[in-house]
């Protein structure tokens, strides 16, 4: 056995975070918290500080907390010399400045926060190969294809990244359009945070995640291909020029995702994760995508071809629209329409740099936000309010 | 493009052999046919060798053959200096020398004879680690686990072997009885060998490639599972110690494994390899085994935990039984039943020489045979002689 890994979770206290921390406290063998950094939730904080004993913390309430740790930014934390893993979990674009500071330091980065690349990947990836940091997914769909090409010396022909579908695969549009915030968090399948729970129920999540496949594994977007996999136990799959394919497959649970990134090169034993029992599943299915019923994920996938500050204005739109759509003020179907009009506004900045992608999301976050203010002058129907196509 | 790759086929004029040809006909520029053995379609191996212009040839009817090559035994080819890769396509037994002349000299050995490690494993893994010489697997399932196998750095923690279950999966065992050749011989799914395809039918070929299996990976034999998987689309799946799981899926065809086999560990484009076409694909599906209704499963797992020469001893019993069979000389369900006579009339031997295995094999050839005439003399039912069990 080799020395501790000493890791840094930054978004300790979201879902990707306390399941992190679950593997760890699994392994103490092998994986020791180095850093916790937390936002709103600052209780669950300070109980993993108290668990855990960080030899640094951050917190974005600024509090005084009397009993250990060194009160660091994220970028120190990410950056420093006594972590060796960074696992990027903070919400959306609060990842970007950590990612690169742990990029230079040529820190290995275990990556939920896709945003991160979906907004910035050109940067990311440029500067990743600069500083030989490597980018190790934490995504089930991108952790599956990165396992799948293990070993293989040739790239591959095309990539299948699997959807559940979230709760509403079988909705048609009308119904789709009374869709409440409390059925669209019900996942059918996977235990995640709110704001992606309801970007699967859009699949604008699925869209993202081409994006991060593109930027991960230097894909054309013209050969990453989905397929509606309700039952989620194939993660996604990987075709190869002779017509093989390498698929991996796991009880949905992101625990195994997160430790995989944390273990890699190895793996390792750990009797909390759970194994597949064949007899208790029926049978797997995968059906190709009604593009036309989740606007989401095709006005995600053209942004990522569009390229430029296009990805980054479908980010910052979709995290105000669900926000809206989370606190009833719009309706389900309301959020590809406000994303769909703000990218409509956008004028688009080729190969940007990391300001002026900023500055694009500053703009997308306004321009959402007074788009769905605007519309929500209309009169109420069905119990949430309609924005125009 | 590296020099043309020099490949010896043993059993050419076989399913497997005829297959790889097509593979070879496809990759001009990759492979090169140094040399053909044929057994008894003369006519076939004499337009092989006009097609393919060979160096070397062997045939077991020692014909003349005017236009070129050399005559050489199967064992000189396969230890051949022009040789680099020696496909091990013939028939049972007659692999068993040929291979170890070929691991002698150190070749590649792609293997399609699966009764060369189900009857010699010990032998030829310990000669193979003496030698440096790599066994390459050509079975679906083999090659499945190979390839889920490739960057891996921990043993895997179980091996999952699917099986299509053949044309009588869903048959009682009354209904087993009535089988005939010609219908057991359509297998639903597999292009393959006559013997190969009965094989499958009895699921004799299953459990043959569960010690097939063990010997090839090191694996012990409670931990590979059999999946009933009658799409035949998931070759065979690996499962880590973290939970996770790999699965190499194809269409059916086994020039896939063929070309890999060729190819590693490199994989190379070639147009006529079927894709999966996923539109076409309903679902997969992933069932337990029924030992009770196969017995030829359960006597060969039992054989390969047994050891010694008991390996050797059912893979005669079985050729002779199966040879009857398509001779409509015994029922379907007899097979297993003579196989079953013989291994409990075997005195094994345990860690047997080559000497000793080939002796077993010729003992349980004339025990079978024996054992089927015997009973032969009882009154026909059904259209089939029976045996007793």
């Amino acid at each position: 056995m080799g020395r501790l890994r000493r890791i840094a979770i930054l978004g300790s206290t979201g879902s990707i975070g306390r399941q992190a921390l679950e593997v760890i406290r699994a392994l103490p063998n092998e994986l020791k918290v180095v850093a916790l950094t937390g936002n709103k939730n600052f209780a669950l904080l300070e109980r993993q500080i108290n668990e855990f004993q960080p030899k640094m913390f951050y917190s974005s309430v600024k509090p005084e907390i009397s009993c250990c740790g060194e009160f660091l930014s994220p970028e120190e934390i990410a950056s420093h010399p006594e972590v060796d893993s960074v696992i990027i979990a903070t919400a959306g674009n609060a990842g970007l400045g950590p990612t690169l500071a742990a990029i230079r330091a040529g820190k290995t980065i275990a990556l939920a926060t896709k945003e991160v690349l979906v907004m910035a990947g050109e940067i990311i990836v440029r500067e990743a190969s600069l500083h030989k940091a490597q980018i190790l997914p934490i995504d089930s769909e991108h952790s599956a294809i990165w396992q799948c090409l293990q070993g293989e010396n040739n790239k591959p022909s095309k990539l299948f990244l699997t959807a559940s579908g979230g709760p509403f695969y079988q909705y048609s549009q009308s119904r789709l359009a009374e869709v409440t915030p409390e059925q669209a968090l019900r996942h059918p399948v996977w235990k995640m945070g709110r704001k992606v729970t309801i970007d699967s129920a859009t699949l604008m999540n699925k869209g993202l995640e081409v994006i991060e496949a593109h930027w991960l594994f230097s894909f054309p977007f013209d050969s990453i291909e989905i397929l509606m996999h309700p039952q989620s136990i194939v993660h996604s799959m990987v075709e190869f020029m002779d017509g093989s394919l390498k698929a991996q497959l796991s009880w949905p649970d992101m625990r195994m995702p997160i430790q995989y990134a944390l273990s890699y090169p190895q793996r390792w034993s750990n009797s909390e994760l759970p194994r597949l029992d064949w007899s208790k599943i029926d049978s797997l299915s995968f059906d190709p995508v009604d593009y036309d019923r989740f606007l989401c994920l095709k006005l995600a996938i053209d942004a990522g071809k569009s390229g430029g500050t296009y990805p980054a204005v479908i980010c910052a739109a979709d995290e105000v629209a669900v926000e809206l759509f989370l606190s009833h003020r719009i309706g389900f179907t309301d959020i590809a329409k406000i994303v769909k009009k703000t990218l409509g506004q956008h004028q688009n900045t080729p190969q940007p740099s990391l300001e002026e992608i900023l500055v694009a999301d500053a703009w997308a976050r306004e321009c959402a936000t007074k788009l769905a203010a605007d519309n929500c002058k209309e009169p109420e129907r069905s119990g949430s309010r309609k924005i125009d196509r």
